[in-house]
């Protein structure tokens, strides 16, 4: 399925999904082209021609219509739907010399080791509708309703519980359901948390409803919450939605939350606000498919500890005072309409038990994906984010922490930072010698800040091409029209209003400064302190990592190469890396869908010793000496070492 | 402590209670004393010599100056001090001959024997406080604050479970709790079902409570709940209280419930009333002991099956419908709080299972008391009221069967029946010659109508006294001043309303008719019958039975010599009779104070195989030959053939 294209003069190969941006794809093959407006078609810059094979392009003003006609087209407004071969123009410098090209190594992860990560998996849910034909009650067998019904699942060798009564409905409506059914019942049945245990009745539904079956897996996300629609017939994701989650009006990180929470009635506001988002993924999953929310039979979630607690309508107060206590780990089966949650009264809602109150169930979850606690390989599992949580172990032992990143990665704390939403910059490659930008933004909007990855480019790039020193100052001999000092010290115009912004448009300048670079520094050197930290307590080193598991949205859109770059990951072997995605909805999916890994989830968080960085001396060395980019100690970072000017 | 009254000159002995009134004691005994006013000391009749020892007394208007020198009292207005010697007045007949006195045998069962029908039992509650120290979180040890709780109880040997979500409020104030007891605290836990569950920590208090440590036992009667408070740290009742059902107002019996709650929102105002009077009871039960009804850790409730679907918002509907389903036998453990019974928000109310719709909570816990389910001898027990509950059985086997009687033994479809409430005839006995009446009424108040155990003291000395025949019919030929030709056919005057009703008060008389014994004898008919029949559908007869055991309040007033007289009872060795009193709330009280007998029950309910008389042939044969006094087959009442006139 996949096209190859082929970039002159550098002749570079790049495979690509049929439908990829061109813009894009250069910028994957890190080959350069001139972009200065993210790839809105504005700016006009990034014209290549088509010499072999056809792209599909708008028709686009920036173009004359003899360039058209000779096979010009905006990079940025074209999409690869067959085998092409591209020419980048060449650009004459002043001088009147050919600006030579130097094509860039990027690697992205590959996600085909996924399989290999998360193992084998049965369809066999925790919850289970079966279809009962039961006799009709006479004199001679006037046994109860319940008991009737409890005996028919026994035959089929099930060891049924009475169902609880702080729901009391399914037991109100039993003898009309049973009735107007005329005795032909359908029963939701939840498996016990062991295998000893007994299933209990969570509804009985009139007729045969064993063909739809559902569950939703969901990743409560500080963020985002992202839901998926799984078949639990079949174990076939039928649908996928998310939302922001809407407490976000309420403080961007978990620790303003936390605050926020604790005047008047601001905890319960939190959690109508999340609980409200998860509604609305509900029933944007639902409509896909034309189901209704009232035929999810069960929610498995997960996400970090205060979005567990504020979910659940606990205090998180303890969360953020040392010495940061949840009120619990595991997180106890709740009905998810207990906490108004749309689903069937009977929809039980199980949440990912924590290790503590900053290594949560979305971690837990993604480490129960991936089987790390099954594998015999070491491995450092990394989810970047505000907070950094990082786990170290195998089959045998586990250690997790969790470091205080900052906001940077999610482009807080940056001048112009902002998510990764429609118009950030996402993508950055410079002329190593004009020093001319190559942006790419999301949606292909017109520049509007800068989101984390783009941050990662941006920072590499400007170092690598010697824009910036080690300690992330601007080199202050280079003199250039984008690089000048503003109110927050040396800064590089990485997009000019005037470029992005024609006609009438309003738009602003976008920059990166100093100080933006510098609380990028902090970020990555708290991850990276935390895995150094993480490793000499156990008495290891890097060299002793079987595997690097990146877990979270951010990995997703990381350029492996750029992010050892700067130092956020360390300097191994690439070919130890693995990317899994948003692994917190991935365990949430696969616990719902396979009961017996469900219950081995317990066992993830039991395994793991939790580790508190924020006073521990050998944490905070660690965090000053990787201060750097990429370090201060060069010798961790050989490959990077090789490639920077000197 | 007992004290000996000798009267004379019939020459009977009876040893009773310090403090018990003398026409009692007299009735008791079986020593007539002429009474027309229920013992309100109005009419004046009961007068008697005190010829030993001494009485306590009012002063009476009805005796002279004169009367009272020579040591003349009236019976109903005297206690017993010490022990005495009565004489009771010679009365001279018209035809100037002294009346000739024949004192009669009553039999009341004595509770002596209770300790052996219930055996032993430890002081070892369902429910346990448990004081905890905990160590105070510390940067090297945060687990959360559920966790550090749990730990410290699984130090004590406690496996324990998370709680509940339904009930979240626990987890919500846990932390708070915790830090303001200064991590020292009593959580409340409640055991497993099972001897390997795990317990439920279901709250958790500040400081050490358990000292006090509470429970509750109910009894859900359809007219009366009655409730005990128990010291669960000995075992030791320390208040008591009753109330009438405040469901009354809809009905009468289980039946007019049913058809209550089947309109409009019905079903919602009975549970409202019964809660409103569970929480009436706990008030009385507390306000005694000047304790909160939040101190109070569990409660333990029986009731018949209706009462409990009615208790739980069950709809009733098929218990009243053939075939008789109820919706469940085994009920679920509730919070109370959640049906609105003003306890801790945590506390878990049992309900004891059922078996059927008509065989109830209150049966397997009076059976459950007595412990039928673990003796070998072949067990008859019965509890008589509308509607009368029988098994039958050993530690091996045991049917049951319910039959509808009917109201007459709680005084309703009487002309003048009424419950035994102040004022209800509840003894009576006739002067044989002259058939003169000696009534006493609950309260000694003036008469205001029949109670239940009246009404079979009536019926069965009109029989001995040969005023009815076996048919129930007065004899025509008797001519009296008390027995006319009323509305209803033939009556018996029991009270004039002159005799009763002195000066301005207004008064009724009142009679028994022909009418009203026949509705006994369909009552006792109904209960006989289904004696018979379940004996009969396992091969055996009275002969075979070893024991007899009387439960409900309504045995508390019987005397077992009439019961037997009617019919009601089967003529067999007196000494195979044991009295239970409130089974149900015994067996509630003993479960809720050791809870190895707790597990038990559920036991119970499956030794059980009910049996419906509805239309079952047997029991019609058998209630038709029923339908005498004492029955058609004379043979099966040899002592009652004894004393009955030819």
């Amino acid at each position: 399925m996949g096209k190859t294209v082929h970039f002159l003069p550098d002749k570079v190969n790049i495979n690509v999904e049929e439908g990829e941006n061109l813009l894009n794809s250069a910028a994957a093959a890190g080959v350069y082209i001139h972009a200065y407006c993210g790839g809105d078609g504005v700016c006009g810059k990034c014209k290549v021609k088509i010499e072999k094979g056809r792209v599909s392009s708008d028709k686009n003003i920036q173009l004359t219509e003899d360039e058209h006609k000779k096979g010009y087209q905006l990079a940025c407004r074209s999409t690869v739907i067959e085998d092409v071969e591209v020419r980048i123009p060449e650009t004459v410098k002043t001088d009147g010399k050919v600006l030579k090209r130097k094509p860039k190594t990027t690697r992205s992860i590959s996600a085909r080791s996924l399989k290999e990560l998360i193992g084998d998996w049965q369809v066999d849910p925790p919850v289970e509708k079966r279809f009962l034909k039961l006799s009709p009650p006479s004199l001679e067998d006037n046994i109860p309703d319940l008991q009737r019904l409890l005996k028919a699942i026994k035959k089929g060798c099930h060891e049924c519980e009475i169902p609880n009564f702080d729901h009391p409905q399914l037991l109100m409506d039993l003898p009309f359901i049973l009735r107007e059914a005329d005795w032909e019942v359908t029963t939701i049945l939840l498996r016990g948390k062991k295998e000893e245990e007994p299933d209990r009745i969570i509804a009985v539904e009139p007729g045969n409803t064993t063909e739809h079956l559902y569950g939703l897996a969901v990743d409560i996300g500080t963020t985002t919450v992202c839901g998926v629609l799984i078949n639990l017939n079949n174990g076939k994701i039928i649908a996928e939605a998310s939302r922001y989650n809407a407490q976000i009006a309420f403080g961007e990180d978990v620790i303003s939350r936390i605050i926020f929470s604790q005047r008047g009635n601001n905890l319960k506001k939190l959690q109508k606000k999340v609980v409200d988002t998860i509604n609305e993924v509900i029933e944007a999953v639902c409509k896909d498919m034309l189901i209704s929310p009232s035929d999810i039979s069960y929610i498995m979630a997960a996400g970090n500890t205060t979005m567990s607690h504020l979910l659940l309508g606990l205090d998180p107060k303890y969360i953020r005072e040392a010495p940061y206590t949840p009120v619990c780990s595991q997180f106890p089966l709740t009905r998810a309409a207990a906490i108004n949650i749309s689903a069937h009264p009977s929809v039980r809602l199980l949440l990912y038990p924590s290790v503590s109150s900053y290594v949560g169930g979305d971690i837990i979850s993604g480490v129960h994906a991936c089987q790390m606690h099954k594998s015999p390989e070491l491995t450092l599992f990394i989810d970047i984010g505000t907070n950094g949580e990082i786990v170290l172990g195998n089959k045998e032992w586990m250690v997790c922490t969790a470091c205080s990143a900052g906001p940077a990665f999610e482009g807080g704390g940056i001048k112009h930072g902002m998510r990764a939403s429609s118009g950030a910059i996402e993508n950055f490659h410079i002329q190593p010698e004009t020093f001319d930008p190559m942006i790419i933004t999301v949606d292909h909007n017109a520049p509007l800040g800068i989101c984390g990855s783009g941050l990662i480019s941006i920072i590499s790039e400007l170092l690598e091409a010697g824009v910036i020193d080690q300690q992330g100052k601007f080199k202050r001999h280079i003199k250039h029209e984008r690089i000048s000092k503003g109110e927050d010290g040396y800064e590089y115009v990485l997009s000019w209003a005037k470029d992005s912004f024609k006609n009438s448009k309003k738009g602003k300048d976008i920059v990166i400064t100093e100080v933006d670079i510098d609380n990028l520094m902090r970020a990555k050197g708290a991850m990276y302190a935390g895995y150094m930290t993480l490793l000499e307590s156990v008495g290891m080193s890097f060299s002793d990592l079987d595997r690097v598991i990146l877990a979270g949205n951010f990995g997703n859109y990381i350029d492996l190469e750029r992010a050892i770059c700067i130092g956020l990951l360390p300097d191994i072997d690439r070919d130890k890396f693995y990317y899994l995605g948003n692994a917190s909805l991935l365990g949430a999916q696969l616990s719902l869908t396979d009961h017996k890994r469900f219950r081995g989830r317990l066992l993830v968080s039991s395994l793991m010793t939790n580790m508190e960085l924020s006073e521990n001396p050998q944490f905070m060395n660690h965090y000053m000496a990787s201060l750097f980019l990429p370090h201060t100690d060069m010798s961790l970072f050989p490959t990077v070492s090789e490639k920077l000017p000197e």
